[in-house]
């Protein structure tokens, strides 16, 4: 279906302000072409929309999450991060089957699509499943079945990795990205590392991994091995590979010139890295040294919301307030991290994120007829500042519509709400108010 | 008025749970009672609303702002504090008449009522317009005049600012709250200060003020008097006072502790702190004291929007954040903020910010039939991290619907956005996108 959106205004996420009124040309998928005033005249293939009241702007691209812990959200908050992960998470973790890892990335697929999101980055178990549900939900993935290398299996896991990357690479008619995904320097040893990296490279495909998320973290790296998280990778050879590197909260100057040096990129977490009392990554730092950087939700139980409009207000504020410098992140700035730069930190087309000529038209309308968005002095500021994911009314992925009017297109809420409640039951805790 | 309303989840302000499905009934302005389960049989007096997938919780409570500063939203952004003071706001400040400031608070109030605020603090100019759209929307207001002292017409001000108490207090069949609003320890020197302590004593009423919102403020006090802002504001004797102390972002262990102990409250802004650059409360150490804390946005030139959920949700991530401690401050203590310690920040009726036999009746309805409500391990944990104030479907005051099934029963929305689009034409800076 070929679209013609007229009387829009539109953000194209490559210049610092917004149409005020123009059109938006989309055909086979992607971005025709685009412009001020009227529209140019189209044959009947092409179907109207209206953008009244509405701004169209690129979908935004999640770079980091665990889409299935959706079904963990309010399981277990405002708790130490070890017995958040020891003593809750894992434990409900350990009861999850291949259907609930299922059922809980459609979960968090219906939230991230009502909030405009059209590409979001998974590390989990199970990701044949989780490829198949966004295969049927049509939105664009970056996958990786997350990896842990302390036991006998894990070269079993990396097999099954591999095939995953094999079998999946490009599916969903190019909507599918796979990459290795081991989950994080101190739960994969340097050797098994090795493993990973051979295969990554002989793949060419990305590898994604947490790096120097906590204190905690980084001072065991000292003591193991003498060495920070990132200097440790750097000598195992990790960044010979096409690296997406998870939080990276704590970091020396020379962990940065290292990561600077050898094009890692990186996916900041603000919300989660606050809620889990992890700390703040040095953002700035980052881009000054022209590191690519995109933003992520990570999973619901340590955020508690996969909603990107949370984590773009919240980058544009963070920053400046840790810095006393109201110039430390403008809004322009922010918005490219939740677009454009998201996908270059995920290492997809380099126009996605974008609206021009040429470009996937994955896209997302918001409606700007409430009090938040006025004055209109700057509509540009009003998506950082004043937004909220509420206002999402359309998304389209490659030009096909999956929410529509605010409704799901693709997905099934009634049902997938009603297996939530089902499934919850199982957990270990019992502290539910109303499943 | 009164109301039934039945099998509705509610959390009522006081207890760290909600209740799964109960009943609330509504008599006269005030809460009647509240239970699980079925409600009592009632007479024909009250209309019943069915609060299937609602959530009731109290409406929350704006302890700082400038309402009519709406006009601004977007207007400057992302620069350094002074410049956007001096040669933004201030010229823009300059040009707006008593109808436009009237006219801002009712675009301010719009957006508050849409996101679950009942009552808001306000100091500005031209109080009584503000007052009069405040009785004519309904909402419950906290408003004083604001006073700068360095020139000779400050005592004609500060005598306006008498006859606005003496006109206002309880206007608006009590909704009405005055105070003095003296702008900050580096506006108003201790010799006028005094005149507004005397006033505020004489009147019985609260005084708000700026306290310590910037390191430059601080900076410039110990220059000019050899004292932090808190120092000398506790020698000039304002803490003799009720005192509602604005952002409160750099202090002392010693101001705190006078703080303390002379019980002046703190209206905190994270937001408007973050934005502007300011830095960062101390908020742990402050409630470490016992010091009441409310929440505020500030004027929505400096955050850029009046949603309380925002600031909840900021609140209950930034200081786990800063301090890198997941148990900095809980999600229950977040919500306390917002509502009932709100109200005991701006010297309110103590039951305001609850559901209780005899609390007044002021709350809202939260839609939580969508994804981010899902599941329910523990719905005081979505309100406070999943929630967005979107989900905001209906305000009450005093036992009125001011705003239902996400309409405006008092103000008229398209009139305000119409003179809001005529108005910003005057404004000196041309940077509008589309007006």
């Amino acid at each position: 279906m070929n679209w013609l959106i007229e009387n829009v205004a539109y953000f194209d996420g490559i210049h610092n302000t917004c149409m005020e009124r123009g059109y938006v040309l989309v055909r086979d998928g992607k971005i025709e072409a685009l412009g001020a005033g009227e529209a140019p005249l189209c044959d009947a293939s092409y179907e109207r929309i209206d953008g009244k009241d509405r701004l169209l702007l690129p979908g935004f691209i999640n770079t980091h999450g665990h889409a299935a812990m959706s079904l963990l959200r309010g399981y277990a908050d405002d708790l130490p991060l070890h017995t958040w992960l020891k003593d809750l998470i894992w434990p409900a973790e350990a009861v999850l089957s291949p259907d609930d890892i299922e059922l809980g990335t459609e979960l968090a697929m219906l939230e991230m699509l009502e909030t405009g999101t059209t590409t979001f980055t998974d590390m989990y178990a199970d990701m044949d499943r989780v490829a198949n549900a966004t295969i049927r939900a049509g939105m664009r993935a970056v996958l990786g079945r997350g990896l842990i290398g302390f036991d006998d299996v894990n070269l079993e896991k990396l097999a099954e990795s591999e095939s995953f990357v094999r079998m999946y690479e490009g599916a969903g008619e190019g909507l599918i990205h796979t990459t290795f995904a081991p989950h994080a320097p101190y739960t994969c040893p340097p050797d098994y590392l090795k493993h990973v990296i051979t295969r990554s490279q002989q793949l060419a495909v990305p590898l994604q991994i947490h790096i120097a998320e906590t204190a905690k973290e980084v001072a065991d790296s000292y003591s193991e091995y003498g060495k920070s998280p990132v200097e440790l990778l750097y000598e195992t050879g990790l960044f010979e590979c096409q690296i997406i590197g998870a939080h990276c909260v704590h970091l020396t100057d020379r962990d940065i010139e290292l990561m600077a040096e050898h094009h890692v990129h990186v996916a900041h977490n603000p919300g989660s890295n606050l809620k889990l009392g992890s700390g703040i990554a040095p953002l700035r730092k980052l881009l000054e040294q022209n590191i690519v950087v995109g933003l992520g939700t990570d999973g619901a139980a340590s955020n508690n919301k996969l909603d990107l409009y949370e984590e773009l207000r919240l980058v544009a504020l963070l920053h400046k307030g840790v810095e006393q410098d109201a110039t430390a992140i403008d809004a322009f700035s922010a918005l490219r991290l939740v677009t454009n730069e998201g996908a270059k930190t995920l290492f997809l087309d380099p126009m996605l994120g974008t609206l021009q000529p040429g470009a996937p038209a994955d896209f997302q309308f918001i409606d700007i007829s409430g009090p938040r968005y006025y004055p209109r002095h700057n509509l540009l500021s009003h998506i950082v500042y004043s937004s909220h994911g509420g206002d999402v009314t359309d998304v389209f992925v490659a030009g096909k519509p999956l929410f529509r009017k605010r409704e799901h297109l693709t997905l099934d809420k009634e049902k997938v709400f009603y297996n939530v409640k089902r499934v919850v039951q199982k957990f270990p805790l019992s502290q539910r108010v109303n499943v």
